[in-house]
């Protein structure tokens, strides 16, 4: 099976955007062995997609168009994949009435174009492609041997689609003539990338199965490739890699494939029965959110104070006015004492607390922007750790929540 | 002049690598007024380069490849654009002594492909493109009215190579028509794409400004884009559909370009010399942590709680046991003593809460999953917002900070 992508979109071809929808396509194309020979970006212009729709179908026998699915006059690309495909759309009903429930639930009025989402192709009743993060379904046509889906532009929207609707769609299609590519993931975190890589060297470069290093804001990912015939097959060239890697890296390995590290926490402080409680400073709740985020964090997770401000780290979290007085805010003690009074004042196995400098000013030469303490509190000790990063704001306010999760593990492994 | 890129590699098409130089050239092209009507991306494989690059030239006026100019088996881009173009290969005398210099500095001995590298098109002697941190030159080749332009993949390479060369050369050749295109993003929230799209009907169908929307999660981007001969011109077209867009849709508009709506609230409230106190539960701290991503947050930010768990919200925000055991967590009247009496207790112009039911679990028939509760508090009134969002947790996270933020920004206006 020969595929294209199409992308629609004048903000792909202004390079305002990356279009990482496409790349996510290639991807699963690639791991169901259809092979994808050309990509196409065109603008918001009915002639130039009409042109790149018909000259994809003309040389392809699976089409993939991204974008311009919404219910803005600009929004054209179903109308003209269905016409080039000659498929006549109708209102489907299921997804009117999800349309009619949303007006309702918002109170609000449509628009002229808005109903339109819910036009499918007619014979493909039921073969919209449903779309949890949004209005507009994605679509499906089949016609005289040519397979058109028109999946829509934002990502939060499409990659969910593409995973739990189009992948199974296609796997089953070509499960004849299939190759399987199989990966698998392990997160790691805790020790660094070129450690990692010192660690595993003679492995990264093993063929089938392939095994790649890739770095992320705290931490490091080591993918693990097989490709065989069957699942089965490709499991087992990976299962023995994957247990060599384990054996050398250890709890350092804290996941794998899609599971977060707050997934890991959170999983971990459940067998344990514990639970933890947060006092962030400069991360300003960053720890508590990505708990949060966790399906089931209501088990372990109670309360967090954001102590943004020296009263607030007295008043909620007793923290003594002569040590902010003579160490500061942004000090190993302070640290500490939220750590410690995080957890005995409000109940928890666990005490967490973050404080430090996140930028771009409020840095000294003796406390540079970038300085952070991250403290974990147990009932009976309390490790603290320095860490000076580098970077931008955001982006060091997540390496200090990684941190922090990543020593919260730590000191749960050992309870 | 319009324009077309054609990039070439396999690897894009598995989804390997994210194409950065096509968005760069993209975002160059603008910036000079030369219209970009398609992007496409090929594998390795002569024939669809060939039908790529003619299909290119047979409809625009410059066509610009990217990568395949290397020396291996694999790098075929420029033998295939001269030969479509009828332009013959030879050999470029400083670029093969720029060669040989580097196989004597390094000790190495040439593979068979490597001097072909040195190759340019005949008639154009000169016109290859300085590539100072690679060994493969580009090429500029014209010929009957067309222009081509292949340029190597790496992005350390061809970046340098658009910005000294390729863009001086294309600015010189429009210079005659040389235009300017400036882009202007309006940033709204509190109201559905689709209320704005009513809104500004009319102004959607102009051409020089244009104004193209965009949904995100929460909020809505309109961009305004003109093309003049100077930036003052450009400006001076943009600025009056501004002003008409702003006429309509009014406080709705929160910012521009790469403004957050927390860097409006957090400006907004400085502004006033107000501050805010958070209430979160379901959303775990997010919005207290999107306040704190603003440097400069500690003015108006001291105090957020993380109220994940009934007795939190008892004990740190004074929710009346009895509230909570009648209209439970997820309440309106839950939502308006969390909003209040986070405001009073901790000395805030505002309170802000946040209760709801995030999913997966969790829902009844009565409350279901995505059911959330927003609320802000002042000293002498209290709003309070139902949500009901669709989409999974994270998103819903996401949606209800927004909501919780622009409402924020709404009583703030009225200060």
């Amino acid at each position: 099976m020969i595929a294209e992508t199409i992308s629609v979109g004048t903000e792909l071809l202004l390079g305002q955007i990356v279009d990482t929808d496409a790349v996510a396509i290639a991807k699963a194309l690639s791991s169901l062995g259809v092979a994808l020979y050309y990509r196409t970006t065109v603008g918001d212009n009915e002639g130039r997609i009409r042109e790149a729709v018909s000259l994809a179908l003309s040389r392809s026998d699976l089409v993939i168009t991204i974008g311009g699915l919404g219910p803005t006059m600009d929004d054209l690309t179903k109308e003209v994949v269905c016409d080039v495909m000659g498929a006549s759309l109708v209102e489907h009903g299921p997804s009117r009435e999800k349309l009619d429930n949303l007006l309702a639930a918002r109170g609000m009025t449509a628009s002229p174009n808005f109903f339109k989402q819910a036009l499918l192709p007619k014979d493909t009743d039921g073969r919209g492609v449903p779309n949890p993060n949004g209005t507009a379904p994605g679509v499906i046509v089949e016609k005289d041997g040519k397979i058109g889906i028109c999946l829509p532009g934002p990502p939060n929207e499409l990659i969910p689609m593409l995973e739990q609707s189009v992948v199974p769609y296609l796997g089953q299609l070509v499960s004849g003539e299939r190759k399987v590519i199989l990966s698998r993931v392990l997160r790691i975190t805790g020790i660094g990338e070129h450690q990692v890589e010192e660690l595993t060297r003679d492995l990264l470069l093993s063929e089938n199965p392939s095994v790649a290093p890739l770095a992320k804001p705290g931490e490091c990912h080591l993918r693990i490739t097989a490709s065989a015939t069957s699942e089965a097959d490709a499991e087992s060239l990976i299962a023995p890699r994957e247990a060599s890697l384990r054996a050398r890296l250890g709890d350092a390995i804290y996941g794998i494939d899609d599971e977060t590290l707050e997934f890991a926490v959170v999983t971990l402080l459940k067998s344990k029965r514990a639970t933890v409680a947060t006092a962030e400073s400069c991360t300003g709740g960053l720890v508590a959110h990505r708990i949060a985020t966790i399906s089931g964090a209501s088990d372990v997770f109670h309360t967090g104070i954001v102590a943004y401000a020296n009263e607030t780290k007295t008043e909620l979290l007793d923290v003594d006015p002569l040590i902010l007085n003579e160490f500061g805010a942004v000090s190993e003690q302070t640290c500490r004492q939220m750590a410690e009074n995080v957890r005995a004042r409000y109940g928890a196995t666990f005490g967490v607390a973050i404080t430090g400098i996140a930028g771009p000013t409020g840095g000294t030469a003796e406390k540079p922007v970038g300085l952070v303490y991250i403290g974990v509190a147990t009932a009976t000790e309390t490790h603290i750790e320095r860490h000076d990063y580098t970077g931008e704001r955001t982006m060091t306010m997540l390496r200090a929540s990684q941190s922090a999760l990543a020593l919260l593990r730590r000191e749960a492994l050992r309870l």
